[in-house]
């Protein structure tokens, strides 16, 4: 049995620069046991109080093969420092005995994929800095309700730059879409966004700009637990059935009445992941004079449902886009991701038409690490 | 052992009223394990998975006793039924083999308190309806910061009512206080806060009204996550020696000049819970002439720090602020609350100086079931 190296007061350096704080301990929890403890050289040690436990192993995106067995020591911890890691945001889980999806229960910072809730945590350096809250001006978001012509509500995320409301100046605006089986919170939560564009902003990398995070499943106004559904268990859902697109041009109208927007297509961009890139990809060409900037991000291209109208005479359809032609079309995926091959058939069709695209290849495949990174690219260069 | 009952698509039932929902797997999850699932009587079922344990208790505030051991069904899922519960808000979690603050997984509603994420679910019926979402129009809710004159900024919670964006109307204001180890987020996660608002409002028992929840712990700017301090561990952490109430004259005149108020002593209003109770009793005493509407609710009244000048010759400045009475000032605590006794004690010195309140008991101590209750009470008796 290994020596136990529970602190009972650490210094938790998560971020890069001058941060640091006392972790101190919660009057109702676990006494002296810190998790994850990130160290400056990226090495991050977890521990887990499961006394009577037979095996305990770390499940994380950052450990190979998955998933690596941690060490009982003393006190009834279990403990598992990682190899160096470069700098990311992370998340992670525990399997006790078999039972998977053990939380750990010293660490508050959590988020959703769809009906999975996580842990993370925040190695140093870049582009992990770029996650997390720095010492910049912040911007505001705000959950507001779009009231629909039928009646209904649906319910956005909007990002406001830092200044939005002590000035009278007029921004432009990215419209943010996610993928099957996320929604409005998903790009805030996941993805990062008030985080990125706050630095990316601040370093003058990005221009000031409104961003606008919709949900895209039409069977529900809202994420889970903020529409009168209840609290349903999150699961894979969306809507490629034109009806989301559609309703796009309320969207565009209402935020242009509601915020100090520059109201044309130069100023406009719509960008999304997976689902969310076939619905950038479909309504910045059903539109074709709302959007001056369009993002693909791992995007579901030929995923629509079959006989949709809305979705039919592609190429004719994109023939009236490119007539003017975007001033950027993006198009980003990871090498592994499982629709390379559908993106390289769209690029194909877009190369025999002549239409001029960016195009960016990553590593990795159909992840929020990626998409952390496509946007923090995309943001940079819009509305130059 | 027992049959399992693990139910691979179930109803789940969780608000009152019409809403069902299909409870789907979730791609990444033990397929068919469905928890907690609420049942229209208000019986509650808990599941998990740990194929390996030995023992397994779920831990809840609905529990007596604590704590009650579940039972191993087939397939590694263990079970408990609650007997009827009677309508709330409740949070739980469960000890595997002596680990405790394990989660729910199959539960992605989750609220922090201080430095302890806990899974929360709804019972059926009041007051539990009136802290879910309902088919209500619902207000906006934003983060917004604050910048200072000292250069800094600090994080706020905004509640504007429901068409606040669509009309050209001032509102009045009521600024909302967090007690000790909490932070700008937590009265409207633990505290629900906007669904209680927009509920009130649209049962027409509240006024539309603006909440203002600040960050009353002075070294922080704002929740854990949210600042350059990087992702530490909430702890019991606030402000008790003046600078917090100094500094809400800046807050109240910046909400005035950012937002469509009221901008006069009859219309606003401040509560706080705990150490937020200390606070807005302190604020509303130096500045007598800003607050008609005063709500303490289980407040820390005597718990100021030694030697604050602000703090000093209490009943002088009592009687400035009750030479115009409030309209209403209210103290509302739970008879087995640890601050029962002082309560009685400010009562006592409020009656022999001949000043007018109100006050509250009720079962129950220092939580957050009872200010979820004191909030929805408080609010309906504002501006009217």
């Amino acid at each position: 049995m290994r020596e136990c190296r529970v602190l009972i007061i650490t210094m938790l350096c998560l971020m890069m620069g001058a941060m640091s704080g006392v972790a101190q301990q919660n009057l109702w929890h676990t006494a002296g046991v810190v998790s994850p403890e990130v160290m400056d050289d990226g090495t991050v040690t977890f521990r887990l109080y499961a006394p009577e436990a037979q095996s305990v192993a770390l499940v994380g995106d950052f450990v190979a093969d998955g998933s690596v067995a941690m060490v009982r020591c003393e006190d009834g911890v279990w403990e598992y420092t990682t190899p160096q890691l470069a700098s990311e945001l992370y998340t992670y889980s525990f399997v006790v005995d078999g039972m998977r999806d053990v939380h750990d229960p010293q660490n508050v910072y959590m988020m959703r994929d769809v009906g999975t809730q996580m842990n993370y945590f925040i190695t140093p350096g870049t582009p992990g800095s770029l996650y997390a809250a720095q010492h910049v001006p912040h911007g505001t978001v705000s959950r507001v309700w779009m009231p629909l012509e039928d009646g209904r509500s649906r319910r956005m995320v909007v990002y406001t730059p830092a200044g939005y409301e002590d000035g009278k100046g007029r921004y432009p605006v990215l419209y943010l879409l996610h993928g099957m089986g996320g929604d409005e919170e998903a790009w805030l939560a996941t993805g990062r966004l008030a985080e990125i564009m706050d630095n990316l902003i601040a370093a003058g990398s990005a221009e000031e700009m409104i961003v606008v995070m919709t949900n895209g499943c039409m069977r529900h106004d809202a994420a889970p637990g903020y529409s009168d559904e209840g609290m349903w268990r999150p699961y894979m859902s969306g809507s490629m059935d034109g009806t989301f697109e559609q309703m796009f041009e309320e969207v565009v109208s209402w935020v242009d009445d509601h915020y100090r927007t520059k109201a044309q297509r130069a100023m406009r961009a719509i960008a999304g992941l997976s689902m969310g890139g076939f619905h950038a990809m479909q309504i910045s060409k059903i539109y074709p004079t709302m959007f001056d900037y369009v993002g693909l991000f791992s995007a579901a291209i030929f995923r629509g449902e079959e006989g949709v109208e809305l979705y039919a005479d592609l190429e004719a359809k994109l023939a009236v886009q490119f007539s003017r032609a975007p001033q950027l079309y993006w198009i980003a995926i990871g090498r592994d991701d499982f629709l390379y091959d559908e993106n390289v058939r769209y690029r194909e069709l877009l190369d025999r038409m002549g239409y001029d695209y960016e195009y960016y290849e990553s590593e990795g495949g159909h992840t929020w690490r990626n998409w952390r990174v496509y946007i923090s690219v995309f943001a940079q260069m819009l509305f130059k």
